[in-house]
């Protein structure tokens, strides 16, 4: 059985794990979602770790670091985590962290969660079934949260 | 037996660990409480490490960390250390930091530290016994410390 | 088999990896190329360390971090862990990272990046099989994506 | 026969040793010093763990970082070492740092110096012999190298 | 046979090996030399490991940080790999880094790299071969690169 693990926290303002849900339903139906929830973004490395060592190819971690100094740290400190969690299990994590200051308002704090959440779990889709497309974007300028900013156009 | 460390710090200028037992010994009864203090907060890793090593299931750091740039460093450095105790244990180390200057007085000093001390002993209890109540709270902008902020209502 | 890893990501706005390719193809012909696409540089460590564990002897990172303060901190974040990937490994991993500020404009951007790009995979080709090339060049203040500063020249 | 390790620096500018001595000689009188000197603070966390690993049941590092930014970047290096090497050996290593910049003149960096490592010295005693000692001033606001704070007062 | 390991980069813009090898040839003769050259200093880590893992006893690095803010955090990533490398092996690395900024001119900058070089590889003598060398000089502030501050004078 192949599974994939969804971390998530109560920290956050949006629920960010409904659009993941709804992408990997649609294509990657084959697959057992396992689903955890965590208080902040510190505690989210270890979840993810333990989903991971419990068979999980594949983790995604949805946080939503706050706008002040200290909440750049700890967004900071739960990535170092994240990447030796990755490197202890050999398999990837996707981070979806949305920093509440990269939004104007509410509305475009949910619109960016659901693009970013949306766009890397499609991006988890194709790493875990189908990487020739990821081949494809290579150097191509992708964004999520907002619109890809494309490849640089240069003459040669 | 089922086992819950709790570490605190002698720099702390408020007994939180009062306040977590009160939420233990109400909620879990059944739970053995492993009780470690040490001089601050870059002392808490290993300390939390070791009781997780000898059996404990979770734990829960109690620090305060002081308004200086050298105290946030230092901050820095002991939450670094406990993403590595929780990653080499696959265990959950709960990290309650108060940082001094989040307090306008010692009043709201004290009334922040039991307030987040508190609630972070509840989701302990719920990680630990009853996670549905985790996933119920998933995107609900829970904060420990001060009151909640909510999810972001949106017009969908 | 002799085999070379290289990861590219969906970010970067310059395809890279060609210039990567082209050298080594001339170059180091009997060598394998294991390629890879992750969506971020923060994707890149994991990746590199998955292709060195199955057996590539040496890993070659294309990544441009944004010209952001955060994006600053994810490619802190990623060289973090991509020395980590390394020591686990006693691999080299080389870090091609184009950071956008670095560029006056998209043909700089993609002159940085071709030039830092086509070096750093001929420091490989004499990392991996002509170490004295190397040694040649200790303290002559190499560059890759500029041009060398050449070493000091003082009055002995 | 029961160890403990202390490593000091040849940077520093104080003997810090000679007050961590006279304590430890005083109340751990059964106990074996091993004694090392290293040329600065990022040499400490390994010569802290060679210790550990050789049998010391703790280990008291001696550092005395500089005033400028490159200084306080080789600290938060040094305790990041530090707090791997804890973890590794699960044993604690109480890290006396003393900022240059937090003292007045020579006078207060000698006093300062003198004040944090006997004091930490002490802590070093009471952890190793008797932690309830510990547990008593848990959250009462002690300082090593200036006076204690003291817990806060509030009407409950 | 005892070995000691050697590494520096292509990117320093003095041949700061060559005082190193003046010391060690000197003082330690019957010592063989590993030594290894690297693009830059990200890339010392890995390599100074690798030297420790088969059978250098100790290992230095010679590295030149830039004097813009990429390259502070670049020192600050190796600074933490070393860290690490030192750890996994249980040896001491002796990182001589000299910044471009310390320097006022070139041929400051020859003179700083010369002496820095030069003492750290005198540490290492004594280190290696005669601890009690350190402890004479413990707590006496030593300096690499400039004259020694010396110890604090206070009237006790």
């Amino acid at each position: 059985m192949n599974k994939i693990g969804i971390i998530d926290t109560t920290f956050a303002t949006v629920d960010m794990a409904k659009f993941v849900f709804e992408v990997l339903k649609k294509e990657l139906p084959h697959y057992q979602i396992e689903y955890v929830t965590v208080p902040g973004i510190k505690d989210t490395p270890v979840a993810a770790k333990r989903l991971l060592d419990h068979g999980c190819n594949m983790a995604i971690v949805l946080g939503m670091p706050g706008a002040m100094p200290i909440d750049k740290q700890c967004a900071h400190e739960a990535s170092i985590g994240i990447q030796h969690a990755m490197l202890m299990t050999n398999k990837h994590i996707l981070e979806v962290f949305i920093h509440m200051d990269e939004a104007k308002n509410d509305s475009d704090l949910y619109a960016l969660s659901k693009d970013r959440a949306s766009k890397h779990a499609m991006n988890a889709v194709w790493m875990l079934t189908n990487p020739s497309k990821m081949h494809e974007r290579a150097g191509t300028g992708r964004r999520q949260g907002r619109a890809d900013v494309g490849a640089v156009k240069v003459k040669k």
